[in-house]
């Protein structure tokens, strides 16, 4: 299997507003912060930190005057480098590299056979064994399911111990509370060495604002357990518009740009110079039901603005990718996804989170998509390799070898460059209509669906020093036995 | 049904090269343009009119010095309209605005019931019928299928009689025989009259290179008909990566913008001052088998560097849209679509053909893809609206009324904007897994079924004028009674 370390971009961005809009959104952003300001709930510590740094505090709400928080985030790098258990598949965040991950956090799976169902653990190894299998796929993830079969408290433990296990590919830890984050990081530990993590970034931890405005003390005692261990927090507004915040998109940028920096910042007081991820997450409103919708213009646009603006602030971006509201991999699904996940890759995002996978507006992880993605995700390798200008490529030689009216099929050129010349798809069928009718007429589902297994089948683990590996166990048995299950 | 005749672009284009690459590309084509020309094949006007401006000719091949094509090309407009027989429908193309049109030359359909078929001219008047009701498609196109049950000297008559009758939106004519295009005119003549045909564009034909490096007396004769009679032709090279062209990307645009230029030139030397569109289709090859590829990667990259090309030619550009190599509208279908779609759009593009119906690599016109479709560009309208950065859009007075930790549903901004917030999709389902699942759990393929059928029964033709729907007859009649019919 190739290992392909993330992407060197060579494309440039797709520069959407003027210096004079971002400049406005950055104005409205700073009004926010100063005039109506983010709440840190339930967290002293949080508390403590804002009022040393000059923050305006009333109780739990934390005012900010404008250009506080940017001077806090100098600081922050603005690219890292995440750390693998296996050096080759390390990746960069930040500068011209780009990594994708699958979809996080669903509590349902999906495949043709077994319909939709809650997770389970073995659907959560299953997704991180299809990550590992797939090149396109820089990096493991974090919650690629919920494996609801696990107890609340403990199946954070089995989800580490997943990702280090059946993958040597970077990957995430729990935010769900402060002890899931420490075993989290603990458990790297136990891989990459005390000192090593001390050191250098090898996990990252997802947090989400409690939009509009929140921080809650689950999710900024666990941000701040990823700080203190130097390890990096993807700090993300949670932004669903006309629930979360407006339903103007300029507006809900302005507040994610607010929500955002507020986040990162707080990691910067806690550990200066940690690593720290800029994240993104808008979505729109289906008028007619109130619901999420996903792939739709406006949050393209909002995406390309974002990523102006964590430029600006000289942030890693994290985007999100293939996102639906769709309940299967059909057209309906491909057209959103390939929307959001281009739009991720054209603002400039560093870190591509939810690449693969994501249905039913992240309730759903689907087995059939997750492939398609993948499929798309390796596609935007040779879009983002962009136009090489050499004289091969122009192939002057060849229109003088071939001259008007002849084909090109048997040429020097095309001999020389067929093999490495295009992008060849692992799904789709560019077969005649009468060879795909004669092999079944199987739709892109149907073949997605043979890929995922065939994946399943031919996996390989990558090789653990067993002494890690028991390691590993022991950590996990031991917390497992020291407290009662939760379930809730 | 409302009124929209194209889009005003607000978006910025998406600029893939420098300057110095666009200069890089310039100067191959000027070199396959001078060392190894361009056949015009059987057409001894063209060759008169080539040697009068300059080239050199030996024979059928006629070769150029750099600058000759863009000093000729100078007397084309940049902008101009395309008008349709009800005003309120009539297009700019060039500029600001973007014009999409159906799919153009399938011999086959398809849609679920009736599986993939031969088309029929009542199949032609359907997607007729469906471009009208569709208000984000501008454009009645040209062949939108094949009517094969019409002989093939004569099928173009009931074609060009459709587009006047099923629709009052700006339409294509005949280009597969000199007489064919003249009857074509001819019948806009009896629509719009005789003296504003000759002032204003009324239709247009759409001309392909016989890539590589050849123009056929067939087009030639259709081409230099339409400029004759003051009416655009659409130039396109045909190239087929590995087939018609390269296999690299970089020669094969070179190659695009030789023999646009040329065909493009030509209508100038017939008649200076015509509008004329600048025309792109790139593909790329399946390695495994051979077959082009649709929504690939390279022809994207492609689009934005002809779109950067056409605008330093200031002229106005057709790109391709909707492409796909799926024999059906599932996933492939759509992420190929969209990538394509996306990319002419983001490349300037002013006139964008196959925007709703392709499938398999333009062999089969889709009743259900061709909704699909239509959503997609309905979701381009907003994309293209870009940001609006308005204090209303900003939404300082909502946040300062919401404040941190509640919701905006309620909010004074909320119920202000959300009827206009949020593009709404005509085919998407954003309702709950349970909803949706009770409802049948059909796929996007099969509500855009249900879709094109209510379409189609919902139809009402926009009133035309008996006198003149009797010449248009009268002159069909007369046409087909003519001369016998050819079936080949």
């Amino acid at each position: 299997m190739a290992v392909i370390a993330g992407i060197e971009r060579q494309i440039p961005t797709y520069e959407l507003l003027s210096e004079e809009g971002l400049a406005t959104i950055e104005t409205a952003a700073d009004q926010i912060l100063k005039e109506v300001g983010v709440e840190f709930r339930d967290d002293p510590e949080a508390i403590r930190l804002w009022r040393e740094a000059g923050a305006d505090v009333k109780g739990e709400l934390v005012r900010f005057e404008p250009g506080l928080l940017r001077r806090i985030l100098k600081s922050a790098p603005s690219s890292f480098v995440q750390h693998a258990r296996n050096p080759a598949r390390s990746v960069t965040v930040g500068g011209n590299h780009v990594v994708f991950a699958p979809a996080y956090g669903s509590p349902f799976v999906r495949d043709i056979e077994g319909g939709r169902r809650y997770g389970t653990l073995k659907d959560f190894e299953n997704f991180v064994k299809l990550a590992y299998s797939i090149p396109w796929l820089h990096h493991s993830g974090g919650t690629v399911c919920e494996p609801v079969d696990i107890p609340v408290n403990k199946r954070h433990l089995d989800m580490v111990a997943a990702h280090l296990r059946y993958s040597d590919k970077p990957f995430m830890g729990s935010v769900t509370a402060e002890e899931r984050a420490e075993d989290s990081i603990e458990m790297a530990r136990i891989v990459f060495g005390r000192e090593f993590v001390e050191k250098n970034c090898v996990i990252l931890g997802n947090i989400n604002a409690n939009s509009p405005l929140v921080f809650d003390a689950t999710m900024t005692n666990a941000l701040r357990a990823y700080a203190r261990a130097n390890q990096a927090a993807v700090v993300v507004p949670f932004i669903l518009g006309g629930a979360m915040g407006p339903v103007t998109t300029a507006g809900a940028i302005a507040q994610s740009l607010a929500e955002t920096m507020a986040g990162c910042a707080l990691t910067q007081l806690v550990r200066p110079g940690c690593p720290v991820i800029f994240g993104n997450f808008l979505s729109s409103m289906a008028l007619r039901s109130g619901s999420p919708t996903f792939g739709t213009p406006e949050p393209a646009l909002g995406s390309l603005v974002v990523g102006q603006l964590a430029r600006r602030l000289n942030l890693p971006l994290r985007c999100s990718g293939a996102f639906s509201s769709s309940k299967i991999a059909d057209g309906q699904a491909m057209t959103e996804s390939t929307v959001s996940m281009l739009s991720a890759v054209q603002c400039g995002a560093h870190f591509i989170l939810h690449a693969a996978g994501w249905l039913e507006g992240g309730l759903t992880m689907g087995y059939e998509k997750f492939i398609l993605d993948a499929d798309y995700c390796a596609s935007l390798h040779t879009y983002m390799a962009g136009l090489s200008l050499d004289p091969n490529q122009l192939a002057l030689d060849a229109f003088r070898e071939v001259g008007p009216g002849k084909h090109f099929f048997g040429c020097a050129h095309t001999l020389a460059n067929y093999e490495t010349a295009f992008w060849d798809s692992d799904t789709a069928d560019n077969n005649s209509f009468e060879q795909w009718r004669d092999e079944g007429g199987r739709d892109a589902m149907q073949r997605a669906n043979a890929r995922f297994r065939r994946l399943l089948q031919e996996y390989q683990a990558p090789p653990l020093d067993p002494a890690v590996d028991e390691a590993l166990t022991a950590f996990v048995t031991k917390r497992k036995t020291d407290k009662p299950d939760m379930w809730h």
